[in-house]
């Protein structure tokens, strides 16, 4: 909760899909106290974000260290600033950074809520085991939220 | 005390009788720079509130710890944004969650109020000492807060 | 785990029930590299141990004052020096520094482990859900530290 | 690096490989001043030993839950107490718990050192990124333990 | 530098003379994004506080430890929050208590500017020694101030 | 990211080129929610500032021990409160005191980027790996901030 | 309690009475798990350790800024390492470093144990405040170690 | 201090003059309960280390970084564990590394001894200033360890 009474809440993980905007429509509609953060969502800008500011690479493993530094700034900064975590695994790609992002999260000691299909159930074990919650549709999200900004 | 100069108060525990309503009452009447902050105090609605939002279960054991996850979401983040954390101990029910934010709440550091009636002090003496002052009335609450606030 | 690669388990709670002596039996059995801390078991010094060493009270507020302090020097310490926490809760007593100490060691990061009748558990959500595991049988907290320290 | 001059290193991640042996192997061969730390890397009982302990549950999700817990209490003790922190990924399963385990030793200032194949590498590039080093064999993971610890 | 871009200044120490007034007088005509706070100036008030609002005590012991408790509340709070911390040591009393936040400003990191009489240096050595600055007058702590804020 | 959403930069290092205005410039152009935050640059005001304000000193070590404190006092806390650390190297002096900052940022887990040309990258190789970016020219720190701040 | 068992205890304060010897009698006759740690306690020393080592001054001000610059990188390792701190008040002098390093300990999280006369209780009464116990002679305090560290 | 009562002293910077020996051979000489720590001294092992292990790199910055990454796992799990931080400044080369292990150090609060000339006085200011003790020669060093550790 922000000085302001204004929940920060990141919403980490997968960028494939539109749970962030339904979040966010949850949010608005319910008129939430809630400030949403995330990274960029944009796959391609994501990727060449560091090779696009800072210079051309020949080989791969730098153009992705030069991308995840810059995108690391970003997030990292907003993880310190979240009140909430909230964490989006989907079907596609092995998503390790969010699960990296959970971790870190956890060690900060911020409470996280993880959203996934119960398909993932037994390979996201670790990573449940470590929120306060575990979702399957992001409008349950919304009432987490709407339970914990405003509700008396 | 929050960058505006608003003191984030959190009051924890008991939430049968009306001694959150009298504390904002006595800071409202003084215009204390105080914002309250508080679980949900509505008894059923934070029993059910897991299985309400994320699902039923069968075991009373899941469904408690489901509803605690979502609760914890919320009073973990107030407590870690509290300057002040007021506990109160009534008589009835055994309270455990009560003492568990003041620990919480002592290992952070912050400054504790217990609240209680005499009858309960050798019971909650370890809570009492890590507190920064017992009191026995809600208004001596709101004047320890006015002291702390305003008093020049 | 200790630099010696010695476990501090500290067992927080309960004094009035043969819990501890049968963890310490089992870890002994087995061998486990665990070292048990604990508080001051014996109810009358602990009680009195304030005025004892440092000179009666009229009051019995200050007198239990007294006293909490000290055990808290000791109880504080160990929890700090903790790797793992167990917390017991019997049917006696409010134990309202059982939670307290749970509370303590959550913010603290420290992993808990509750052990309770499943009679208590619906009082006890908050604080079990802050723990790792919930156990209802000593030798089921043996079990734990084994898996923890040695299993390979 | 312990008071003993000794290194901690944690192993995280993949179970199915013999990574784990091979850097222990190179350890003992220099003679290093390592203490080797892992998670159960039986998979079996590391499923099993939420309910093996704690008693049956009928839901997945909560068998895995219970789990879970176990293991974190052993490998969050160890994640804090190590000096540097390994993280292996292989090609069979998500291993989101390996990433998770990365993102809490990042945020707890320890140095990782990351151990994947090159195909994995746009894959894990947060990780790698919050990594000191990106090796391919465990032998290179040797080399970097001995520079750290011996070399003059 | 609170995110409003005002700088916390808490003011420690002497309450007898008009040190304060003058920092104060001097900030606002330099019109400094400063926010000065204090502890309680009123020495009776102060003294008093614990047995005004918590009821009276019969050893003096207990009616100080009482009201060093609601005092405390209140200071600690404000270093917290604080910036900067400035400590006043006049002629009279021992004034342990401006020293004792000293020490605590200097453990959390807070830069400290100690203000007193050059014929103090000699026992003030330790507390001068975690100081930023020494002024010998308030007038030169309102210069630092400006120079710290708005000094370009 | 400050509460009320904008970002507070801190930008270390060289005070005798103009990177902070193009940086400046390109923030201000973009409308980016960045507030910039720097040490006094006017060369002779932060070398002479302590024996300005506190009195003459003869031995020109402890005229530098004076500035240097004084100038602490403003740069450390507005590293504590920076989201984000921009370290500048130049070609002249030995600009330790930028390196100095830049540690301290990494301690506190900041995300640093620094800025310099190509002749000084490896004389700067330990400080370039603690930081999330390397860039030659301030007009990629701003595009770095606008990634960071507003990208979506 | 350092991971031998043995708990540190830092002897804070007064360097001109024989309090440390009959601490130090106390938990060697009564074989106390006990590594007790001090400043050094020959005044000439510790007065002239700056200029002795690091070269003279002409300035009394900087000759003890250098002193204690010294004693600081002592006393404050000391403190860090300390699990119980013992901070002694006497008559003679202003002793504000005792002062200063009850602050440091107390903001650190450690548990206190102030020893004093009671003609000090007032002017003491913030630092007592902060404490767990209040003495009044040393054996006091070899009885709270012993409480603390072997009853069981 | 660790456990053992010896102290941790990491020697930072300059690595082509004798000075770490002088000061090790004084240490050894007095008998001091000191482990002397020491980023790897071999200047060509030193620069080479990331592409020796890890593999070649074509352009320097990558090469510089691999070997940065080794070398930063090595000295900041050093920095960690130090008591005491050393930092030596030679007349060659810009010597980022070693300001930069120096506020490293300040912002985790390990007390620092710079070792210079006194010709580097004006352009080590800052760095000073965050120091205990500024020495000219080894010797120095060796009276302060002394001092600090068997002083009594």
């Amino acid at each position: 909760m922000a000085d302001d009474g204004i929940w920060n809440v990141y919403l980490a993980g997968e960028i494939h899909s539109d749970w962030r905007r339904r979040i966010a429509d949850g949010v608005s509609e319910a008129g939430l106290p809630v400030r949403l953060l995330a990274p960029v969502t944009d796959h391609g800008a994501s990727d060449d974000v560091g090779v696009e500011i800072l210079g051309l690479e020949q080989e791969g493993f730098w153009k992705d260290h030069k991308g995840a530094g810059v995108n690391a700034l970003r997030t990292q900064t907003m993880l310190r600033r979240a009140d909430v975590v909230v964490v989006r695994f989907g079907e596609e790609y092995r998503q390790w950074n969010a699960a990296f992002d959970a971790g870190f999260a956890a060690a900060l000691g911020k409470p996280i809520v993880t959203l996934h299909d119960s398909g993932l159930t037994h390979a996201l074990k670790e990573v449940d085991r470590a929120a306060m919650a575990t979702a399957q549709a992001p409008e349950q999200v919304v009432e987490i939220l709407r339970y914990a900004t405003v509700k008396e």
